[in-house]
């Protein structure tokens, strides 16, 4: 059996999800709220964080290990071309979603609206929210960019590079924080995703006290 | 001829540096103070961060995304176990690192102390300094747990997991940040680590103004 610990508002754990799902691989997901992890989940993960994948004995964490995991033990469909060149194209964009975007948009909108209130840690502070509403014109362009000239992300192929930005995307559009009118070619790659059956499982989250947008599970938004 | 756009104390460019060195790959390195990147350098990495590494007509970004693609096209010596669980494990610490430990440490106390300092963003924030010389004893004993019942941190060889926190560590050495007195077995690690050929570039970095530790490039520290 495989067991995934997560948050259903991770963008980590929605790009393991979409990974584990895209392979067809059967898990069992194990909410965790990783602000009240304990210490038996620090056994399993010291840096104290979700995703965890449990497979019997094995325990991985890191989400960009898992994926690279789960790539390596299942290679059908694959999620990474077989080209070092191309494959650094994938690897670049999944730490651009993971470590640029997060720090400038996911956690300026979604964490400020939702994380810091499950977490007991007061309000939306606005000089964020700000930054994070500027800051994802920026990257919906950026995207519409190298939409213009390839079929996904980083290429011809869907890859992680995809997962990981629709992991984020997916996130934002649950607190109402994406404007799809602006770039019509991102629109049309994330209607493409969405529709997978991988999503399915993402569009069906709920984070109680939190409504998603209304369009947030709707293929025609 | 490789390239590699580079900050002397940024851990990202110290790991790639180090991975480069390691396979005897000759590079020119091309200081690239971040702050000040103009638009030439956004067009080689819109993320306007450095490592990039330029080989020809082929330019990379992302300093995990370079060093797997290293990795990959120089096997040898190779840097990563070929057991996908292994692989995992080296990864895993390599995000150890360049995530929690850059969060929790390096950007408390060496960008408060020297980054700060040379993009004028005024003096380090004494709340963040006293929060990174509390974090480095939990990170420096988690080392030394690992080293307790491994030869190097993933395992009974060297990988890019060491290279990652020599990296970082080799920074914080730099400002006098690591009380190498904690833990013996994380001493030994370093100075085995220190000692290789691959490490000579980096005790010899100097950035005006910041004088290193006057054993930051002692091998008998």
């Amino acid at each position: 059996m495989i067991q995934l610990y997560h948050f259903a508002l991770s963008p980590f754990c929605r790009k393991v999800r979409l990974t584990l799902a895209e392979k067809k691989m059967e898990v069992v997901l194990e909410p965790l709220p990783y602000w009240e992890a304990g210490s038996e989940f620090l056994r399993m993960n010291p840096a104290g964080k979700v995703p965890v994948l449990r497979m019997d004995r094995l325990i991985l964490s890191d989400s960009q290990a898992i994926c690279e995991y789960i790539e390596e033990t299942m290679p059908e469909p694959p999620l990474m071309p077989r080209d070092p060149e191309k494959r650094a194209e994938v690897r670049r964009l999944v730490a651009w979603f993971d470590d640029k975007f997060h720090a400038e948009v996911t956690s300026k909108l979604v964490y400020e609206r939702i994380n810091k209130k499950l977490t007991r840690q007061g309000y939306p502070d606005g000089t964020n929210v700000k930054s994070g509403v500027k800051a994802i014109k920026f990257h919906l362009d950026y995207m519409g960019w190298l939409l213009d000239q390839r079929r996904w992300l980083a290429g011809p192929d869907m890859t992680l590079a995809d997962f990981a930005a629709a992991a984020h995307l997916s996130c934002l559009d649950y607190s109402s924080d994406v404007d799809w009118n602006r770039n019509a070619g991102v629109r049309d790659w994330y209607a493409k995703i969405k529709s997978r059956p991988a999503f399915r499982s993402i569009l069906a989250d709920v984070v109680p006290g939190f409504r998603p947008a209304p369009h947030y599970a709707d293929l025609d938004f």
